[in-house]
C-alpha cells in the first residue's frame, strides 16, 4: 500500500528537503513538485543534490489528486489556498505558521489577520514528542516551527516534572542562514553574513507564540551565527526548589526514553559532550542535554536540531507517518555525518 | 545471505564513515570496530552521529573472523598487519596507500620502503569507474586515494578519447580539513586553518603516483581551503588538436553514461552550474563537468567528490559491493543535502 | 619621551597582538619579545602578519630592563615570575588571570592556590571604562578577561542606573576559537570545531568571578561559535520596575558618552542594527546596544568585542596608556574592516 | 600641504575601504562621499566599522571641487561621468575597468563598446610594482583589477627573468565573496555560497585582458571559495630551460627587494610557509612565493592579496600617493592580524 504525495512550494529549502525525503520514503510515491518561480525546470536545477531525480516543477495552480499534500509555501499562502489543498488531498501537512496557533486571538497577537480563522481549531499542531496521540488520523497538520521545536524539546521534561519555576526561563537560540529561506537580500549575502553573531530577533520572535501555547512564557532571543543548517536553543531555567543532577537525569530519561528521534547528550568525555547542531545536521534527530549550576540555582538545557529537518521537513514527514499509521521512522533514518563542517 | 564485516581503525574519520555505511548496509552485518586509542568506548564517543549504534571499540589485536575486513589505518599499518587481516577475513579492503601501486619501484619513488612488496602485484586497485571488471572477486583491494580519485574521474574521459594532449595537464586540487585526519597539530587548529587558501602540497603530493600509474603524468598541486569534507580537482588540459564542446559532451557521456555514481554537470542556469563538493557532500557521488577555452586551446575539467566518501569509505564499500557481487549502490544511496554550508 | 616595552609570552595570540600594537605605537619602542618555544626565530615565524618586523624571540629567562613589561603568559606563570617582571620594569601589565581578583578567598573559590596572594591587593584591575582613575600611575596592572569585559561593558550602565533588578541576569556569551589559544587539541581542530554552536562552559566559567567582583552575580554560560576572533555577550536583565527605551538610552549614553572605545549601536536600519563582533574585529572598540522586551519585562543587552584586542592585548595597551599618562587612544586607532568574514 | 579627496560610489565595498583609508591618511582630507542608494545616511550606516566617522553620503550628481577624486562605481559609470570627475578634480583615480586597457580594440574584445575610447590612451594603469615611473604626475589613473594584480605580481619576476617559457602559464585564482560586490543575488546568499569551491569564471574572466596587456597570455580560471576578502593566484609556469631554486630566489629578490608592499614567502617552517590571503587581509601587502617541481619542469608561483585593498582601494591610494609625490606607504601601514578567520 503505497501512498501518493505532493509538495507545494518545492523550490524552497524545506520543499527541496521534502522532495529528498519523499523520494526515498518506502511508503510514499512522490507525485508532484510545484514551484511558481521554477515551473518546468528539473528539481535538480534548484536542488543540486536531487539531480538524479527525474521530476520537473509544475505550476502550483494545477494540483494532482494525491493522498498527502505537503505545503512548504511562505507564511500566508496556505490559509489562502487551503481549500485547494484539501480538495487535492485527504491529508494536508502545512509547514508554515498559518495553522499552528489555536485561536484567532493568539494569531492576531503575533501575526496579521488570519483569513480562515475557523480552521484554526481543526488543525493539529505537530511536534510528535508533544502530542503524538492527537496526530493519529489528523487530516490538517500544522508542522511546528524550528525554533519552537528546539526550545520545547529542551523544556518539556522540566515542564512535566514541574521544574520550570515561577521565574520565566530565558531562551537564547542560535540559528543558521537557511532559516531566512532561499531568497535573501543584502543582510543574507555571504559577505555580510559570514562569521556573524548577529542579534536576529532580540525580542518578539513569532515562534514564542507556539512555545507559550504549549509550555508557557519564555524570554526569547534569537541570534544568527555562521552555519547554514541548525538551530540550537539554550534554556536557562530557575526551578523554585533545589534539584540534583539525578533528578534531571530522571526527568529527561522519563520523558524521552521511548522517543526514536531524541538523544540525551550530557557531559561525558571526548569532543562532543553536549548537544550540537553539527551532530544532527541532515537528520531528524534532536540532541537534548543539560547541566546544573548550583551556584546560581539554575538548570541550563541545551537542545540542538537541524532546522530544515527536525525543525521543518523531517518533522512534517514524521507527523505524516504518525497521522497515517506508518512506521514513525520511515524515510527518516539518515544518521548524519562525522566530521562535518558548518552544516 | 548477509555477510559479516569489520572495521579496523574505526575511530578515525574514514573508519567512522565505514561504520555508518556498514550499519545501514542491507547486505552486511557490522561485527567489530577496532581502535587502539578508544578501546572499550562506544563508537558514539568518537563519532557523535553514531550515538544510536550499540557498539564499542575493541582492541585491534583481537580480530574476529568475518567475511570482509575494512582497514582504515594510517599508511604503513596495513602492510605490517596484512597477514592478520587476511587470516581474519576472506576479503580485505585497505583504505591506505599501502597496496595502491603496482611495483616496488613505484612505491619506493613516492614512499619509504615497502615491507611486503611481493603482495603489490596481488592487490587490486579500486576505482570502480576505472577497473570494475578486475574488482569482481578480488580479495585484496586497495581503495583509491581521494585526490587521485577526483583527478582521474575528471581525466579518464579525455584519456579514452585521446584528448589529453602531449603537454602535461595541470591539476589544481582544493581539499577540506578532514584530509588531515582526526588528530591535527597547530596548522590544523581552527584558529590557524579557518578561511585558508593554503598551498598544502605545492608539488610532489603522493597521489600523483596513482594518477601517473593509470592516466599518465600530471603537474599536480593541492590547496587547503575552508571546508571539512570535499576534494575538487580542476584539470587544465591542452589537447593537441582543436576540439568542440560537442566532442567533449560525447567523450564524457560515453565514459559515464552507465556509471551509477558519476553525474555530468556542465553549464546550464541557476546557482550550481559546475561540479561543487557541496553538492555531493556526504554522498558517494562524483560531479564531473568541463568548459572549453578556445582562446587558449584548453579544456578545463572540474571534478568534485566528498573525500571521506567517494574518496575513501564510500569508494571502499562500492569496491566491496563489486568484489562480492552485491548491487553496486547498496548502502550508498544517500543523496546529499541542499542547502548545506561548508560541509 | 619614548618608553621602552617588552612582551613576555610573545608567540601566543595575545602576545603577537601586543607586538603589532607596540611596534606601531607612537610612544613605545618595542624592545624584546620572549618565547620559550620559538626562541631565536623571527616574530614573523609565529605571526605571519609581522613578517616585516625585524625582531627575534628571545629566551624568557633573560629579560632586558624596560619601562613597561607586558606578560602574555598562560595563567599561573605571572605569579611565579612576578618578581623578575617587576625587577625588569617599573610598570608590569599582566594579561593573565593571576592578579585580577582582590582577595585570596576569591581566588581560591575559582582557581587553585595562589602563590603570591599578598600581591593581590597591590594589583589594579584594568577595564578602563570601569576604573580609569585607579589606573593612573598603577605599576602592577591585571588586564581584564575577555568575556568579563564584554559582559561588564553591557551591564555597567544598568548597574549605575540601578536597573539590574533583584533577579540574577542571565549572560549568554559566544566566543571564537582564539580564546583557546595557539595550541589546541582534538576539540580545537578545524574538522571538529568548524561550524559549531558548542556549549563551551555551560556553567562556572572563571570570568564569572571578575563580573561578580565588580558588577554582581550573573548566571553565565559560554558557547563556542564559528569565528576566530570575537566575544559577544547577550545579557538578559529583569529590572524590578518598568523602564522605557528612553530610560535605557539615557543610562547608556550617560555611561559611555565620553568613552573613546565604546559605541552605542541599537536599532536603526540597514544590515548592522545591533552590536556584532565582526564590526569591531581587529580593533579596541566595543559595541554596546540593547532592546526592551515589554512582554517579558526584560532588557536584552548586546555587547561585542574582539577578544584578542579589547578583551586582551588592546585592553592592556589602553591600560598602559592610562597608567603612564599617554593619550588613551595612542596605538589603538585601527577602525576595523568592512566587509569582513568570520574574523 | 593637505590635499582634499572625495569618493564617488562610497557605499560599496571598495568605496567604504577608500573612506577608511582616506580618513586615516596623513596627507588627505576626506571631503565628500557620494552614494546614490544611501544619500543622506551616515557612512556608518553602510560600513559599521566607520560609525565613528562624522560624514554623510551625498548625491553623486553634486561633486565638490577637490584635489583627488576616487571613483569606485560599477564598470561603465566612469566612462559616462569622466568629464564631471575631471572637472571636479585635478587627479582622478578610477577603480573600475573602464580605463585599464590601452586601445579600443582590446576593450571591445573583452567588454562592450567604450563610450570614450579617445581617453584610453590618456589613462595610466596602476600597478605601482609594474609601472611606478609612469604614475608620477598621472592625472587619470586606472587602478588595476584584483585578480590581474595577484597574477601579475606572481608572474612579473619570471617575465623579467625570461622564464615564462613558450607554453602558456596556467593561472588558477581563488577569490572571496567581496569580489561580487555589496549586492548579490541568490548565488551570493550565505546559504548557497558558504563552503563553496565553485568554478566562478571557468574561462574568459575579463582580468585576463590586463594580464595579457602587460605580461602575456595565460590560461586563466577563477574559483569562488569560502572567504570574504582575498584573492590567491597559483601560477603554473613551464620554463623552456631547466632552472634552480637559486635562480628563482634571484629573480624574485631582484624584482621585489625594494618594493614596500611585496613580501617573499617561500618554504621555511611553521604554519605559514607560502603566501596566503589570510596573512595580508586588511592590508595593502602582497605575499609572493614559489616552489620548483623538477619532476614536471614546472615553477609553481603563489601570490596572495586582499582584493579589497591591494586589489582595489589600497592599490588606488598607493597609486595616488605615487602620482602626487606623497610617501608611498602613507595611509597604508596596517599590518594585518594574526590569528584571523575567513577574512
Amino acid at each position: 500500500m503505497t501512498l501518493t504525495a505532493s509538495v507545494v512550494g518545492a523550490s524552497g529549502f524545506a520543499g527541496g528537503e521534502l522532495l529528498r525525503l519523499l523520494a526515498g520514503h518506502p511508503e510514499f510515491d512522490l507525485e508532484q513538485a510545484t514551484s511558481r518561480s521554477a515551473t518546468r525546470k528539473t528539481v535538480g536545477h534548484a536542488h543540486p543534490n536531487l539531480r538524479g531525480l527525474d521530476l520537473r516543477f509544475t505550476d502550483p495552480a494545477d494540483l494532482d489528486s494525491v493522498d498527502v499534500l505537503f505545503a512548504a509555501t511562505p507564511h500566508g499562502v496556505s490559509m489562502e489556498r487551503i481549500d485547494d489543498f484539501r480538495d487535492a488531498a485527504d491529508t494536508v501537512v502545512d509547514l508554515s505558521a498559518d495553522f499552528r496557533l489555536n485561536t484567532e486571538d493568539q494569531y492576531d497577537e503575533w501575526y496579521d489577520g488570519h483569513e480562515r480563522p475557523e480552521l484554526l481549531a481543526d488543525a493539529t499542531y505537530a511536534l510528535p514528542e508533544l502530542n503524538r496521540e492527537e496526530l493519529a488520523g489528523a487530516d490538517l497538520i500544522a508542522s511546528g516551527g524550528c525554533n519552537a521545536t528546539a526550545t520545547m524539546l529542551g523544556l518539556l521534561p522540566l515542564a512535566d516534572a514541574d521544574l520550570l519555576g515561577s521565574q520565566r526561563p530565558v531562551v537564547d537560540v542560535k540559528v543558521g542562514s537557511s532559516e531566512g529561506g532561499a531568497g535573501g537580500g543584502a543582510a543574507a549575502s555571504h559577505a555580510e553574513r559570514s562569521g556573524v553573531v548577529r542579534p536576529y530577533a532580540p525580542t518578539s520572535h513569532r515562534h514564542e507564540a507556539e512555545i507559550e501555547q504549549f509550555v508557557g512564557r519564555v524570554a526569547f532571543t534569537v541570534h544568527a551565527v555562521d552555519m547554514v543548517r541548525g538551530a540550537s536553543a539554550t534554556c536557562h531555567v530557575f526551578p523554585d526548589e533545589r534539584v540534583t543532577t539525578g533528578d534531571l537525569w530522571g526527568a529527561f530519561r522519563e520523558r524521552y526514553e521511548d522517543e526514536p528521534f531524541v538523544r540525551l547528550v550530557s557531559g561525558g568525555g571526548g569532543v562532543y559532550r553536549y548537544p550540537e547542531p553539527k551532530s544532527v545536521a541532515g537528520t531528524n534527530y534532536a540532541e537534548v542535554g543539560f547541566e546544573l549550576d548550583p551556584r546560581n540555582g539554575r538548570i541550563v538545557v541545551f537542545s540542538a536540531i537541524d532546522n530544515v529537518m527536525k525543525g521543518s521537513a523531517g518533522q512534517a514527514v514524521h507527523a505524516a507517518n504518525v497521522a497515517l499509521g506508518i512506521e514513525e521512522t520511515a524515510g527518516l533514518e539518515f544518521q548524519g555525518l562525522h566530521p562535518v563542517g558548518a552544516p
